[in-house]
């Protein structure tokens, strides 16, 4: 496992920083085992008023195409200096993810995206006392400049709804915040898609980081721009899409998160090997027990590659107009779930969980694929601790009504995300059997 | 006058209407006096695989470099068959505004931007009894496919809040509507901007048609895709950029407008001409009367050249990065009068004429425009009705705390639009001399 680990250090051109008073990051791979080195390129700058996003695009272009293979080193580094970095390629919104152990601990990387004087950091009761005070260090150590505020939400997938995100608005505008300031979501999935859509809508978009907490965050909410809240009737009804300037993860801060906040992670990390990466399928079935353990090779490993497939998807289709809806593989299912149970007691990755092994089932009964696929799938959950059945309480009735306000509701046609061919395969489709389906919920419901 | 006058026919291609079920208008003025005549055009498609976008993209690169003069036609045409058409070029979000009277009695120029089967109209209490119905039939005759929902809000600038906006997505949320639904903003500049909102968000975003009914919708709030709600301590501070599909006016509907509105939106118009249009200020000095005895023909050019500034402005600057920020002129103090006076006691139009005054008199301090132009625009903004002085309870510092949250602000700095030079001619700036401020507040505010 360790030899297919690579990871890409920043290099910056010391002309264009100091012009702009920000870095890029060029592609530089290491091997992880032993210490890295950084090699210093300097990038020839044509035009002076060559903009950033022109310099960033032509650098993720060489980014894409370059080799894997170790370089030419000039300075030796600890571990900390070199965070992964992958890219998310969306023209001039393009933005890196850092992933690193300790990143925290690298002010630079935070502070080259502020360009205002004023943040405000959106976190809530859990995270703050446990990583808000470095967090304002990392934004302001060297940078006087700079004031950050804050606001602490109250904990709870319950919370996230309007009247919460009010006391986003509430804080900005009482701070008296201008149209250069930056929001920086600290904590899970909740606090990011808040935080990321209050960044949208105040004064119409500000500048908006994200440094997710949770394992849900750090391989899939917070990269890719989708934001919101929660309706009584339906979750992540009301939102926007909107990309962070930068997504900074440090995997340190997953030692504080409660293991069935960390399980719950692992549901999106199953989805990328059964919806597109066969390969990270078959990685998990043989390294479930060290992610399970917390092993932190296999965690950097996990959260990389989850970025990677996510990234990939967000860059061919931002909004979701049709292939970044196979990232809601098991979540039609799962959005009943949390819905019907109230916000909070199925976590979302719960939720997910069996929302996947009911999407396995129906694909199985539409014949699109094998019953060692449906095996794999239940096996693989169940070895994540993940839960593989709904509720007791819940009905055909109540999944039926809850997906009748699916997003993916096409003229009045239920899309799904279904498996269908070799394991690692899907398809987004409104074609099918809806004998299928309704069996499937039966089978699955008590009644 | 009505020399100057022209209307722009749509023009349809078969092929492309076969092939996409949809429209695309094609630059062909008709001088207005008389009766016009339809020109139809082939268009030919090099590729059947061309999309709509780049069709359209084409097609206003034509309109922008065609010529005035009449040319050959075809086919006789009563006058409500051609409206008059300003295209708003934002590339893949371009857009037509149709302009014209009665257009609300041709279903297919709403008809062809629908997509989907549901609609859902928003509109007010004062404005659902005059025109839904119209709109509902507009939509619905001979379209059996679709079905049409309403939301009716009550009336008010002091509605234009969160409470309010989630009207719109429960009723959004319980009629099913899925993300191929179309939302149609049905009224004045509060309907228009509320809906919008409520459109970017729902579902993170579903389309957008937008049907002004006054004058101050018309000319200004309907076109560019700003859209938002206010907060208790500032208008407009939550919102979203988000253009429509189409812009549909009426120029009928405004004849049920009260006076106190229509006037209020001639404050818009003269902004127009000081900011950017020196020749149509002086066509409002002359025709100012024409327009306060709601001369149609006066007002078809008012809306044509109001429509034709703001789609200039924002196609070159969608999200105010820089020069959009000069349709701001006036707002600032504007806002400052709204807010301190509680919405609604002033008109939007009302309070951007005395901004306007003051602006003029800040400019004059500074020693950027000649005596003479703060004498005009004090007549023209007088000969309209229209105030040139803040209400009395208004002290220099209400002024100074609600201008603290203006959007304007960059790091700190208040920027202003000011004029200079001749009239017509503007600046967006933070380089002014703080002593001008301040004398303006002074004069203006008995304390
Ligand atoms: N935007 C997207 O693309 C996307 C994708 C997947 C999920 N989501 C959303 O994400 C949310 C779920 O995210 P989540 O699972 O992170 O839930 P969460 O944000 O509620 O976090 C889970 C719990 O862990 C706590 N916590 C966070 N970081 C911690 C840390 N480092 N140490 C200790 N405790 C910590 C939180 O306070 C919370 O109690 C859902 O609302 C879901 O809809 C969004
Ligand atoms: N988005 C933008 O770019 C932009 C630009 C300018 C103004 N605005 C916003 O627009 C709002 C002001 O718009 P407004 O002046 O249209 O106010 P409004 O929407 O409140 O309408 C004024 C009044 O006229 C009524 N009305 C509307 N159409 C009517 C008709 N045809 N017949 C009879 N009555 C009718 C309304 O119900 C209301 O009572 C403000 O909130 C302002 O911030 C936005
Ligand atoms: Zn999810
Ligand atoms: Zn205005």
């Amino acid at each position: 496992m360790a030899a297919s680990m690579t990871t890409t250090t920043t290099i910056t051109c010391a002309t264009h920083v100091a012009q702009h008073n920000c870095l890029f990051p060029i592609d530089h791979r290491l091997n992880k085992s032993g210490l890295g080195y950084l090699f210093e390129t300097r990038v020839k700058i044509q035009s002076p008023t060559l903009s950033y996003s022109h310099v960033t695009r032509r650098v993720m272009r060489v980014l894409a195409t370059s080799v894997v293979t170790p370089r030419t080193v000039t300075r030796k580094l600890s571990s900390d200096d070199f965070p992964t970095v992958v890219n998310v390629d969306l023209g001039d919104r393009s933005y890196p993810i850092y992933i690193g152990d300790g990143l925290l601990n690298q002010p630079s990387l935070l502070q080259r995206h502020i360009h205002g004087h004023k943040v405000l950091v959106v976190t809530n009761t859990t995270v703050a006392p446990l990583y808000l005070d470095k967090v304002v260090h990392a934004l302001t150590v060297g940078n006087p400049d700079v004031t950050v505020e804050n606001v602490i939400l109250p904990d709870g997938e319950k919370y996230k709804d309007m009247d919460t995100l009010m006391k986003v608005f509430d804080k900005a505008i009482e701070s008296q915040l201008d149209r250069q300031c930056t929001f920086v979501a600290l904590g899970g999935g909740v606090v990011g898609d808040m935080c990321g859509y209050a960044a949208a809508s105040f004064l119409r978009g500000v500048n908006f980081i994200q440094i997710p907490t949770t394992v849900m965050a750090q391989v899939d909410s917070s990269v890719g721009g989708k934001t919101g809240i929660n309706h009584i009737l339906g979750k992540n009804l009301i939102g926007a899409f909107y990309q962070p300037k930068c997504v900074l993860i440090d995997t340190k801060t997953l030692n504080t998160l409660p293991d069935r906040e960390l399980v719950s992670g692992l549901g999106e990390v199953i989805k990328y090997g059964l919806i597109r990466d066969a390969g990270f399928f078959e990685w998990q079935e043989k390294n479930m027990q060290a992610l399970m353990s917390r092993d932190p090779d296999a965690f950097a490993y996990t959260i990389k590659r989850s970025c990677e497939n996510k990234a990939d998807v967000v860059s061919q289709d931002e909004k979701e107009n049709g292939l970044r809806a196979i990232g809601n593989f098991g979540h039609t299912f799962g959005h009943a779930i949390e819905t019907c149970c109230g916000y909070g007691h199925w976590l979302h990755g719960e939720a997910v969980a069996v929302g996947m092994v009911m999407a396995a089932d129906m694909s199985y009964r539409l014949g699109w694929i094998d019953e060692s696929v449906v095996e794999r799938v239940n096996n693989l959950i169940k070895k994540a601790n993940l839960p593989t059945a709904p509720p007791e309480m819940m009905t055909v009735e109540m999944f039926k009504s809850a997906m009748a306000v699916d997003k993916k509701i096409a003229n009045g046609v239920l899309r799904l995300i279904l498996l269908k061919g070799a394991l690692g395969s899907c398809v987004f489709t409104g074609d099918y059997d809806r004998k299928a389906l309704d069996d499937t919920l039966q089978a699955f419901c008590k009644s």
